[in-house]
C-alpha cells in the first residue's frame, strides 16, 4: 500500500507518524510551505511536495488532512487522479464526505476523533477513527487500515459524524472554555488552579462508569438559591462569566425538573 | 485527639473513613437518622448519636459535615460546648466560617475540595484540604490534622474559599452538564458516548501542563463561521443546548479577541 499525505498540520503530523511507525509506506507529504512539508517528510521517510499538480499519481490512498475551509479547493486540484484506481479521503469531522463527490469516483472519510497538537505526543492506538466510504470495498479497506492504527474503529456516516462533531465541541472546546474561566477567576485572586485539578480529574473519572446525567451535583441541581445568589454577586466583577453562570445554572435546574 | 463527626453524608463518610484509616479516634458519629449514624459509626468504631444535645462534650474537635443550609442551626444546637477547650469546624466550601461565630469562641473550616460520593472510593491523600481558623493555634492544629489526611493542604480564608467554590462550580458542575448535553445529543442518534471519551481525557490531560487559555481549539476560536452555522442548524432540535452553544461560542470569540 502506498499513501500520499496532503497536509502536515496537527492531524497530518500524528497520522503520518503512526503510519510510519506501522511501516505503511508514505510516498509523499504535501504542504503549502516547503518547511512544513520537508519537516514531516523527513520524519516519515517520504518525499516532500508543495505543488498539488506534482503529486504522485500512483498511490492507493490520498489523505487530505487540511483545514475544513480548503478541503474543497484541494480536492478540486486533485481531479486529475484516476479514481477508478485511487481512493481519496479527508480527515475532517466537520465536513461531509460529499465535498469530495464532484471530483472523484471513490472517496470517503478517515476521521481520527481527537484534539491533536504537534506539541503533544499521543497514544494513537487509543484514538477513535471514524471511517466512511461510498463503495463497500473502500469502506472495508479503510476499516482495515484504521484497525491497524487504532483499537477503536467506528463506521460513521456523514450525518452521524456531523452530530459527533457538535458533541465534541461541547466535550472539548466548551469544557476547555469553562476551565479557562475557572483559571481566570482564580488568577485574579492569586489562587493556584492546581487546587482544583483533583476535582477536575474526579469529574471526568466519574464519567468512565456513570452517565453524566446521574453525576450532576452543585447548587443548581440542589435548588440552593442562597449559594447561587452569592456566586452571582461575586461574579458581578466578571459580567461575561456571570451570564454563562446564569444560563448553565438555569439549564441544570430545567433538566433536573424534566427528570423528577 | 478525639473527634466528633456531625453528619454521615458523602463528606462525613469519606472523612470518617480516612480518619479511621489513620487511627485517629472518632468518638461519635451524629446523623439525623439512626440508620445513617449507625452505618458510619460501625465502620469507624464510634458511637452513633441522633440527638445533638447528647453529643460527647469532651472531644477536641467537632466537625460539622452537613448541608450548607443547616450548618447554622446545627451550630446553634452545639452552643453548650465549652469552646475555650473545644474547636468546632464545618466542611463547606460555600459557607463562610463566620456562620459559626455567634456560637463558639474557637471555630474554623476544614474543607476537603472534592466531589464526594458514598458510591465511589477516593484516594483521600490526593484530596486538597483547605483549612482556616480564627486563632493561630487552631490554624496550626487543623493544618497538622489535614497534613495527616492529605498531601495537599492549603490555608484558605473565607473570601478565597468563596471564590474557589465559584470556580469549582465551573470545573465540576458546569463541565458535567456539558458532558450531559453531549451524551443527550448522541443518545438521540444512538451513537455511543464512548467514542468521545478519549477526546475528553485528552482535553483534561492537556490542562496538567498547560493553561486552558492556550489550549482553546474549535470553530469559535478559528472564526469558522460555516461550521458554527452548521452546528446551530443541527441544534435547532435542541433549543436549550443551542442557546448554550451560542453563548459559549460567542464567549470564546470575545476572549480570543482580547488576547490577540
Amino acid at each position: 500500500m502506498k499513501i500520499v499525505l496532503i497536509g502536515a498540520g496537527n492531524v497530518g503530523y500524528h497520522l503520518g507518524l503512526r503510519l510510519y511507525e506501522l511501516n505503511i509506506e508514505i510516498v509523499q507529504v504535501y504542504s503549502r510551505t516547503i518547511e512544513r512539508a520537508q519537516f514531516l517528510a523527513d520524519l516519515v521517510q517520504a518525499k516532500s511536495c508543495v505543488d498539488l499538480s506534482k503529486l504522485d499519481k500512483t498511490a492507493d490512498l490520498y489523505i487530505i488532512a487540511v483545514h475544513d475551509g480548503v478541503i474543497g479547493s484541494v480536492a478540486e486540484q486533485l481531479q486529475f487522479l484516476d479514481t477508478e484506481k485511487r481512493l481519496v479521503v479527508h480527515t475532517s469531522g466537520a465536513t461531509p464526505s460529499t465535498v469530495l463527490q464532484p471530483f472523484f469516483r471513490r472517496y470517503g472519510v478517515f476521521y481520527p476523533l481527537q484534539s491533536f497538537s504537534i506539541l503533544r505526543p499521543i497514544d494513537f492506538s487509543q484514538v477513535p477513527i471514524c471511517v466512511d466510504a461510498v463503495a463497500d470495498k473502500d469502506q472495508l479497506f479503510l476499516q482495515a487500515l484504521a484497525t491497524k492504527l487504532s483499537t477503536k474503529v467506528y463506521e460513521i456516516n456523514d450525518k452521524e459524524r456531523a452530530i459527533l462533531h457538535v458533541a465534541a465541541v461541547f466535550v472539548n472546546n466548551f469544557t476547555n472554555h469553562l476551565l479557562y474561566i475557572s483559571e481566570s477567576i482564580l488568577e485574579r485572586e492569586n489562587i493556584s488552579f492546581d487546587i482544583l485539578k483533583p476535582l477536575l480529574q474526579e469529574t471526568i473519572a466519574k464519567i468512565e462508569d456513570h452517565s453524566a446525567k446521574d453525576m450532576q451535583t452543585g447548587p443548581a441541581i440542589r435548588g440552593d438559591q442562597a449559594t447561587l445568589d452569592r456566586h452571582l454577586v461575586y461574579l458581578e466583577g466578571f459580567p461575561d462569566y456571570r451570564m454563562i453562570y446564569s444560563l448553565l445554572s438555569k439549564a441544570i435546574t430545567v433538566e433536573h425538573r424534566k427528570h423528577t
